[in-house]
């Protein structure tokens, strides 16, 4: 504790590396749609009078500079500034004077972090079904061209029926449209434009929220300023929930793979770019990416309960805490993507155990019979 | 562990009640949908000549009055049988003979266990819609009336602006709009027929999906049939996630109760006989019905995570152990429906502390003066 | 709701209904140790002369019939008595007059629920923790007995070495030594007086509160009431986070026994009487017991996160949600009990698949001169 | 997914940096209790005369230079190596030659990991409760300090009974005990050598396990191989269910802290550099750093459960996602040990309102009396 010791300087450094957390990282993929809902918020003060439109248009000009440096990667959130929302105070300051700190009229920080969070979850969900789509067609791929090639169906893990791949393959993209669904669920909840509610009680200035809902391409508008602060955790939560069915899906198709790749069950094999194997045992292939999927996914379905844990009887209103759903949120989505990207890349290079036809076909009918 | 030194009989009947478990039960309440999925597919199996258009009848007329049975609270699970399937089945032998028999034709318990559930559960999350649309009302018209009374609106606790009562009412009714939302996600995938799915891997026989699609009034065909079977579990975690959703409303709400309740907040009171006293402390008005509320939907909001924690990294096919996800699915819906109404019942009856008008408003306005 | 604009008789019918919920099915388990509880109090008043001891013993006499009632299941909570505390009251002012009331000096029912959840946990864990060690032997036999049977081992579910069904037996009992090390700590943590809390802040009679710490058999006192008051929740959480690794080893050992009683690993198998088997297809021996066990076992890893968001965010003293502890604790030590004696009866059974001594090594040994 | 279109290199890049995910960081940490099981290793080889006494001594040498340059900051696992063993591996084998291979006689990666996993748990274990035997005495003198300053208590959040913010504070001192049981709980499992068990099946060289023991200062030895192997995810899971039971009791306290200091309650503050502000509301004293501490706390009572979700029903024997839980473990002990060194700080500096100790008297007094 000696470092609490020292002078004033370094104490407040250290509270303040606690608070900001890792807040400067996930800011810095949060502050492209912070400056995007700037823009729309600007326009929209402008149209209401509150500033003028040569003004908004300075404003703009310099949002849509940083805009691309962060395409860019240029945009960097050093330690002096807590976040995003300061960094890009000081470059307009910087840049326009004054004017500068115009655009903080009518709003607060805390609709500032709701639009840009929901702005970010709407762009990347797409991205997440655009995958999901391309899974899906090569899964419906793989199970025409492996339609005939027989696998035992199983209940209770005991052999029961005579299966197929096509019939596995083709399960799992019937499967994807449920998580679809859910997706679509938790779009049509973040679609609801919350600023302008500012810190959850609104503001007096005469703004047009109608305005910037339609600047941001956002479907609908979350009229009390209260039920839009209330909406946080709730989008997070269910985004994570619909993040989570999909992950389930994927989970458990890794652990189809992971049994099939077994050499007592031996159904199918992968090619030894995508295993992993040990000097002293050439014929081991350790299905490692389907085990990572596997937990990574698994991890996943956990965090719908993360944020039930951290916004539990917690009263209506802001609380600082909530700046902390932002990582499992964030690195989620990345994780997730990095999951069906690698899984959509190595199911293509599946490898089916075509002695299966005959031989287990015979165990199968033998074991029918018996 | 004597008890299972005893003879053979004594043991079978431990580990009978062991696997069976809450299975009867679950079952009474399963059971009126149940039947009208055999309703249906008995009425499929005459059509595609699997059984004569009579032999259907018959079947169904003993269903019908099982179901009648069932609705007058007649219907019964003995400890002779292990679940509703056999005693309905047991019921139909003896009306019918043999003939009863013929409606286990081409489907398996599974695919029965999947439809019964679905079935419930968008009756249930039907009614639960209602509820809420009657919570809606309510709080619309208490906001409208509540519209100008003054309390603080806090963020990290702290006094922050003035709000209104009407605000905080409508801030609740907003919010149970997402909830719809959610619920109508978890109904969207349950209304997808799995009946004709039979363990997983399908029948020969050959069935009309289609045709019990349309009579139990499914939206959609769940085609796939390993894909129905992969369906349990999600379905389950699914109508949870919605649940919690709307259990994570109420809780907040009668979180801000509780508290306002409070002598250090005193915004606001409830009647006598919704709460609870102490002799010794006639002051005390004890908010028991609001936390319990707030508990009972605050373990609510875990059983998506029970669902998961259950399935995962099972592999595809049946197992044994779902049939354990009846217990938090209808139990929780019970849950919910009791609190939703309770709450709504007492929500109508709050008291609004007219000091609060005066007095918190200066306290409010030194506030932000100082 | 039309149930609600009845008369008001019956609305607080339904009002009680839910706040008292299932807590006369678990204050009927709980009540002799509130009895107990409540005869060491009774001596103690004596003791510092708050009674006297000839009331005390009048007092102890009915508490020890109604014990002895508990015992022979004839204790019925009605539902004229919200639980086991008013029904106490009850019967020892029907027999006693106003002496009965005497009892509830210096205490709360705070205090009572807390020692009496405590006095069960710990006879509970005692009782589980015999049945653990019972397991425990039983696989030290079976390790030895089976010793030299030779099954392959697995890692990344791939064949990697050969392993031996002693070496299997053994790793599942020493890490139930594991699982003993956290029944302890939760017995340690329980084993701390909290009669004397009362409301969580104390009683200004001069009571003796090691008195009761002796009687009752606790190892230590809760010395500040407060933190007697704040310890539910922990208790219960400690006591299923302990549960939760006992009942993980147990669902790994049944996930294995599930795979290795599948006809592609195919090493072990169990009597027709603890497998289940279906009429069409007679070489299925499904393992419903294990993938039950495995289920029931998963749900109570979950358990101690139910009770971290029942109570996360709460505010230091009693909230009237705690009583919502009693089922996920009383519930999961009953179900886990019945796992314990069902697994540890089942498992004796086993039968070791012999060929496996002869094919399997020559796979392996193949496999590994691949 | 162009990207995958590209030349196999970049290809399997990605693959790459997908499986090793953020090890290279996470084994920075842990690279130290590597080398030191390393030494151990090594010394107990050449006590068996696997290898020379001089070559062990050779091999040590060069380990601890590596420890050396791990405490300053000098070690990096460049992005040429998946893990710290392979960079620790091509160090030994730079300066040795063949030699440095020979450390690797006789172990598996997987034990590699678990010893280093658990000399790290045990180390940091040991940090965090001196880091809670110091808030602990703090806690004890604000406790004396402010015997007399009564609050009220509260029950149902409702005024109940006098207190003293010498009970509170004791309260949370006392409760910090049960953690510490908790936390001894997780030392005692952690603390037995799974050094020798490799990869789950033990070695056929004749190692000397006790030996190893006693170097790395374990209490005991793991003996069975596979138990070491299944102990993977338990230790985690213990050791984060003692951290979540730490973090539940801070968790409660914030929330205590943060009610107090509104305004409705206004029983204590904190100086300015503690707390933030509004430059619109100056009286705002708003209390961040508790509200995080509150947050980080209950993500942390999450995390057992995040690793039952990753590793329920999974088989025994080793899989690759079992390195997921570095992160959790790693990350949330971190986290822990920040939150009490910022509550420690900033809890000195709690300033008790003694206006209080007349009006609040006086207000409970009336309600008392009422």
């Amino acid at each position: 504790m000696k470092l609490w010791q020292e002078k004033n300087i370094k104490r407040n450094k250290i509270i303040d590396q606690f608070t900001v957390g890792k807040d400067r990282e996930y800011d810095t993929i949060l502050a492209k749609y912070d400056c995007e809902a700037s823009i729309a918020h600007s326009k929209m003060l402008a149209k209401v009078n509150i500033i003028s439109s040569n003004e908004s248009q300075k404003i703009n000009k310099v949002l849509n500079e940083i805009i691309i440096d962060i395409e860019e990667g240029k945009f960097i959130i050093e330690d002096d500034f807590e976040d995003m929302h300061s960094k890009i105070e000081f470059i307009l300051i910087k840049k326009l004077g004054d004017l500068g700190k115009k655009i903080h009229t009518a709003r607060s920080r805390n609709d500032q972090v709701l639009v840009s969070i929901q702005l970010f979850v709407k762009e990347e969900l797409k991205l997440i079904k655009k995958e999901v789509s391309n899974l899906f067609n090569k899964l419906i791929k793989l199970s025409k061209k492996h339609k005939s090639s027989i696998i035992p169906g199983y209940t209770h893990m005991q052999l029961a029926m005579p299966s197929s791949f096509g019939l596995w393959f083709s399960a799992y993209a019937e499967t994807l449209i449920d998580d679809i669904i859910s997706i679509n669920n938790a779009l049509y909840i973040v679609d609801q434009n919350p600023l302008g509610s500012a810190a959850g009680y609104g503001t007096c200035f005469p703004i047009d929220r109608k305005s910037t809902t339609k600047s941001l391409n956002f479907s609908e508008l979350k009229y009390n300023s209260l039920a839009a602060q209330m909406s946080r955790g709730k989008i997070e939560k269910q985004t994570l929930s619909a993040l989570s069915s999909l992950a389930s899906t994927l989970s458990k198709f890794c652990m189809d793979i992971c049994l099939y790749m077994g050499q007592d069950f031996n159904f199918i094999s992968f090619p030894e770019n995508l295993t992993t194997g040990s000097s002293i045992m050439p014929h081991k292939k350790n299905p490692d990416i389907f085990e990572l999927i596997r937990g990574k996914c698994n991890l996943i379905q956990g965090l719908p309960n993360q944020i039930s844990l951290l916004t539990t009887n917690l009263p209506s209103g802001y609380h600082r805490e909530m700046q902390l759903t932002k990582g499992p949120l964030i690195e989620s989505i990345y994780e997730l993507k990095s999951c069906l990207k690698i899984f959509s890349f190595s199911i293509e290079k599946i490898i089916i155990n075509k002695k299966l036809l005959t031989i287990q076909n015979m165990i199968i009918s033998l074991q029918l019979t018996h």
